[in-house]
């Protein structure tokens, strides 16, 4: 890889925007582009970035970092691997996943592309560590802890509800795995807060979880996109009990999720067509630079 | 693999002996047996277990988990490797494992095996984590604290001094990266203490670290095999600084060790011919079980 | 003590098979064998052990370390002390332990036997250091965080529920010596898991706490011995306020079991007969060696 990989990013939301400054300090890789459903709007973007409605207008491309929302990467995915053009993306529905890389490694060996899905932080490099643990102790529980930090998916759950102006629904860890919802709502005039929460209370995202419902007056006021995750696992290596791990991240969720991807993009230049998991790829295929100075460095 | 791979263990110290509980409680292992220098030492082995002085007197072998001393690694696994056996150690020596790679590298290629290095704790997931921790913030300041812990090659080192009947040396994590060596001698009847000592901070091994050298009755009453390693990293992702990153283990240094010797095994069934460390593998080929499922739960 | 103490370990469970490895391992202890109700099953247990039926089968024995189920203990502890012979146990239920000892001391004292009871290390040796911060701070508050590790008493009390194949109740801190049982259960073929849910949530081990009830495949691959303790106190030195103390230990339960009965039938020993709990033994009675020289080494 003499030359640098042209890379474009496809969305511009929280992800896509954060996904600009990953490709830009990559060492290896060169911003063709962005691609957005309204090429005109401008605003926030480095004049020098061309912004596009299609990728065709970027000139030639390697990878597409898609920064869509998850639901419509599946069919975004196809979409750019027809043409010829290698997919990152960071879905996060877990329940879908083996599914939706069948399909895609389908259309990857069809045209010679390959898709790295999942690439965030979770899905992506806390899947990598909770097979790294497993595979130090096979045997034993694995506790998650996530949060504090915003929920993308619980967050939009709560701002359809009518009456609704903003919302930011915080995951707060109780332990063993188990979560607190902290919901802030800002309401529209003449909502009713009582008939919002009861609403939010018996959503099938939140009805399972200790939930609270605050009203704000500006839900703004309290964005942060920090987040965390602190994953503990106790097993058995061999026959030895009382192994003990622990992984914790203090982070920047989109800024995160972007630089994973990035990493995931120079990965997706090196397997073959198909498409893969992060648990699927050598770790060493992310990184940038000579293959012996890494080994030497971080093995 | 529906069938079985069949393991042997070369070498019969604390690896080794781990070794055989990490085997026996692999669902897709047969501990085909043992190979030492005195096959008809079999003490504290299960008298259902082959021991023998030649892999050949073994039956029909897969993979070798090496847990011969460090230095001896090499040439065992060349050895192992030309008579089509997979290899699998947990060399330690930083400096010297590119080129002991791209040896075992052009012998596996040669012979059809493969070779997995450095498959331990550190060499090892150590180095999986660290890589992972690079790619999410490609810059800024990784620090290992090791230890408390028993250093197997600072102890090797202090009991050759004459006079010394027995030692221990432990690593001590001061913080950012530096350690201090605790170093207890047991001394043979009539030797000098102060003279001990010298040789001891005099020696590359110890000169550069805060070494501090004890007297005692007995090693064997301070021995024990716990171990750990605490590292953190605080870098950029994108240009978004203040990325928090921590693991943490605490752990039996063999059981991990021949545990992760194991996974490593099951990687080297799965590979070309050639030489891997664990930085060049799919992860999810360490693991046993069927593909998608582990996706589904790990990813 | 110059002829080492003959000790017969009674029961061969978790801590019994434990109990083998800290009797070999005292300095001034020599294992007679075991006793066990099937002494044909000698699966796991070194050939040069004996094993019987009767501990009349094992030769002149001086302690018993009972190693049977907690509701077995007081009756089994009767019986060896009639035979002249000392005894220790783990015995773990708090409210009848009073009773119980004064039954022991009665048989103990009319046979001239010793009983040594509760000695593990809950009750045990968290025993003894609750009594010493009390004395340190003989007002204030002390919370116990237990955990995470298995309940014994509350994991039997689920495998008993008709079906339930298997069973691992997990005791987690939850602070202020508030906790929180995760259950899991595999269950038989048929069992419905909402019938069996209900009926450990309305068992009074459980309703109680926060008891979380989860399904799994294979109790088995959950499995881990570890657990630990973390005592805290804060109170009041003579009128001096903000004493704050802290003991915390993450440890192989039998291991740590078997060792402190150990411990226990050294100070059985030289005790007067009768029954005691290990707060009513001098500490130093519990450890070998010279008196004055472990008097200048601890004090």
């Amino acid at each position: 890889m003499s030359q640098r990989a042209r890379v474009a990013i496809v969305g511009y939301g929280n992800i896509g925007r954060a996904a600009v400054d990953a490709v830009q300090e990559a060492p290896d890789m060169e911003l063709a582009g962005i691609v957005r459903r309204n090429p005109a709007d401008r605003s926030g973007i480095d004049a020098a970035i061309p912004v596009a409605g299609d990728v065709s207008e970027l000139g030639p491309v390697d990878v597409a970092l898609l920064c869509v929302p998850t639901r419509q990467v599946p069919d975004t995915a196809v979409q750019y691997l027809s043409k010829g053009i290698h997919t990152v993306d960071s879905y996060d529905i877990h329940g879908e996943l083996v599914e939706v890389r069948r399909r895609l490694d389908d259309v990857g060996r069809a045209h010679g592309t390959v898709a790295i899905l999942s690439a965030g932080w979770d899905p992506g490099t806390n899947s990598m560590v909770r097979a790294i643990l497993k595979l130090m102790a096979p045997r034993g529980i694995t506790y998650p802890y996530c949060g504090p930090g915003m929920s993308m998916g619980h967050t939009v759950a709560v701002k359809v509800i009518p009456g609704v102006k903003d919302a930011l629904s915080l995951t707060v860890p109780l332990g063993q795995g188990l979560h607190r919802r902290m919901v802030y709502v800002e309401l529209e005039t003449g909502a009713d807060f009582e008939t919002v929460k009861r609403r939010i209370l018996e959503d099938p995202y939140f009805r399972n979880d200790d939930t609270r419902v605050i009203q704000v007056p500006a839900v703004r006021d309290l964005l942060d996109v920090g987040h965390g995750v602190h994953i503990e696992r106790r097993g058995v290596s061999g026959r030895t009990h009382n192994q003990r791990f622990m992984y914790d991240i203090r982070i920047n969720n989109p800024a995160l999720t972007s630089q994973v991807m990035v990493a995931a993009a120079r990965a997706a230049l090196r397997q073959k067509p198909g498409a893969y998991t992060l648990l699927e790829v050598p770790i060493i295929d992310c990184l940038p630079g000579d293959r012996d100075e890494l080994l030497r460095r971080l093995v």
